[in-house]
């Protein structure tokens, strides 16, 4: 295995939770990939509904369900005991089961024997595969876009996704590729790139955007921020490793400091395009900026419309909220300059 | 444990080997901390003399050594059974085992059951430590130089050992910091950043030079390089981490390529300066190239010459080879850049 690759169809495990901004992964997996997910699976107390069928486990198993998502955040880390029977139960009738931050599966002996007797799998989403190789820089075929950002948290991954969603409605050739938790719960696959020893960070980039059709396009979510004093690195070899033709810079409007570093003023745009353009050009000469997506949440309507237009004149490319435009502005441009090449 | 801090003083393991070039660890920690190694012990059969004195186990426990260092590589990764007994021994004496490359201490039951017994510890010298924080980029007291390259195997860390000599040898108040395998074996202690995971590289940078004295220099040994298809997010995260206040380009004459990745061109050492200078900016306004240590092993001594002047001339930077001029030149200007500041 060398990216994670997760079974479908899902079912979304949304425990006893009733605040919804602890279901975030189940949401975004359901908004993304709505087709992937065939029920809900609430116990006692929970109150979140997704808009899924409810499933019990043994409807799970009539039903073919792949891999049961845990899509809620537990408190504390662990994973709470009132779990325990539902997880077991599912991994014993050979239904995997996917967990990301805070949910440490193998910790739990039940779990961990009832998955060695069945064959199914704990799968810790945060854990890169073993033996990615170092990159090695290769040219490889097809297309691919990498979402980068001013800053953590500006929209990579919504943009990408925004973008996948935009392009196939064109009948475009065209996937998101997942480099972070959620991301690869959406996407069925990917690799927590920030989780990849430093030393195979470009090699793990390379494997998640691998030779394609010519006229494909790997939209690749991006990580961290290339002028950032902590996730940098991780930045780089993401950049290097996916050699993009193309890239967008997501930002959140107004945003002064680099977030959660506040003694570091945020890079602007025009920075974050000129930098990427001269690292990403080890590995792709004619690597461009197509456009800049916009966080514009905290403008009101009239402010959001000046800043987009504004901006779009200082830096010459699409300025879109994909939440409120789509990405459509910037797809025009990506073909017109791509399309007769 | 924050770095990686090894017992001192040292007995080298030379097992059986016969061959020099097996054995450029013991080589390189007697050339630069000769004071640190109390004893060699050679397994029958074994020729390779580091010039120290042979010791039992009974003799080491007399000494006081605290840790063996396996000084050679063995083939194929595994800890020969040959050398089984005599690990044992130590570790049952309170020894520590120090290894590093292809040797996998925690594979041997036997090893591993003596280091519980005795509460010695088998120290694996390529895992970094746990529990490393993302970086933070506050501002250090104290001075900071980083070794850079325009590739790997270039001299970066004979570089960082040669100016903490030199410098020593001038009373100025200065540790080599190290990054790699070696390095660690050399100093005491360290952090493999290579092998931290990309999110916490540049927290890992900042552990290994920690707050100082004013006048007090770390020299920080370079990993990879920042323009590199395969090790570029290993150098941004150690530059961005390190906050260095000035940098030295390490060189090998007459290289074209990049070393294993023939089809890129190796940068130009001016493309180093000036990258190194762009993303060094983000911790460290002030970052400068202070020199360039170039190796120069390919060139015969007129050749030698002129180049290094040529490239004096065009850098406008002192530029060495370590090996045969010393790095005094480059002290000098570190000195004038720093001294009246």
């Amino acid at each position: 295995m060398k990216i994670i690759e997760l079974k479908t169809p899902y079912l979304i495990f949304l425990a006893n939770e009733t605040r919804d901004g602890f279901v975030k992964t189940g949401h975004g997996i359901v908004e993304w990939r709505r087709t992937l997910c065939e029920g809900q699976l609430r116990l006692e107390g929970g109150t979140i509904d997704l808009g899924l069928p409810s499933m019990t486990i043994k409807d799970a198993v009539e039903t073919n369900i792949g891999s049961l998502i845990i899509g809620t955040a537990s408190i504390g880390g662990g994973i709470p005991d009132a779990w325990i029977d539902t997880l077991e139960d599912a991994l014993l009738k050979g239904i995997d089961i996917v967990a990301g931050v805070h949910n440490h599966l193998k910790d739990v002996p039940r779990l961990r024997e009832a998955a060695a007797r069945s064959g199914a799998r704990l799968v810790d989403i945060r854990i890169p595969p073993e033996n990615i190789p170092v990159g090695n820089g290769r040219k490889r075929t097809g297309r691919r876009l990498l979402t980068v950002g001013t800053d953590c948290v500006v929209g990579k991954k919504y943009t990408a996704l925004a973008l996948e969603k935009d392009m196939k409605g064109r009948g475009m050739n065209v996937d998101f590729r997942a480099s972070g938790q959620t991301g690869i719960m959406i996407a069925g696959k990917g690799i927590p790139i920030d989780a990849v020893v430093s030393d195979f960070v470009s090699g793990a980039a390379e494997l998640l955007s691998p030779d394609n059709d010519a006229d494909h396009w790997d939209i690749i979510e991006g990580q961290g921020g290339i002028i950032h004093p902590g996730y940098a690195a991780v930045s780089m070899g993401l950049l290097v490793g996916s050699q993009p033709d193309a890239f967008v810079v997501c930002h959140k409007a107004n945003r002064m400091y680099i977030d959660g570093w506040d003694n570091f003023v945020l890079p602007t745009i025009q920075e974050v395009i000129e930098r990427t353009v001269q690292i990403g050009k080890l590995t792709n000469a004619a690597i461009r900026c197509v456009g800049v997506s916009v966080n514009t949440s905290q403008l009101n309507p009239e402010e959001r419309e000046k800043y987009l237009d504004d901006l779009s004149k200082e830096i010459e490319l699409p300025c879109v909220d994909p939440l409120k435009d789509g990405t459509q502005e910037i797809i025009d441009h990506l073909n017109n300059e791509f399309n007769n090449k």
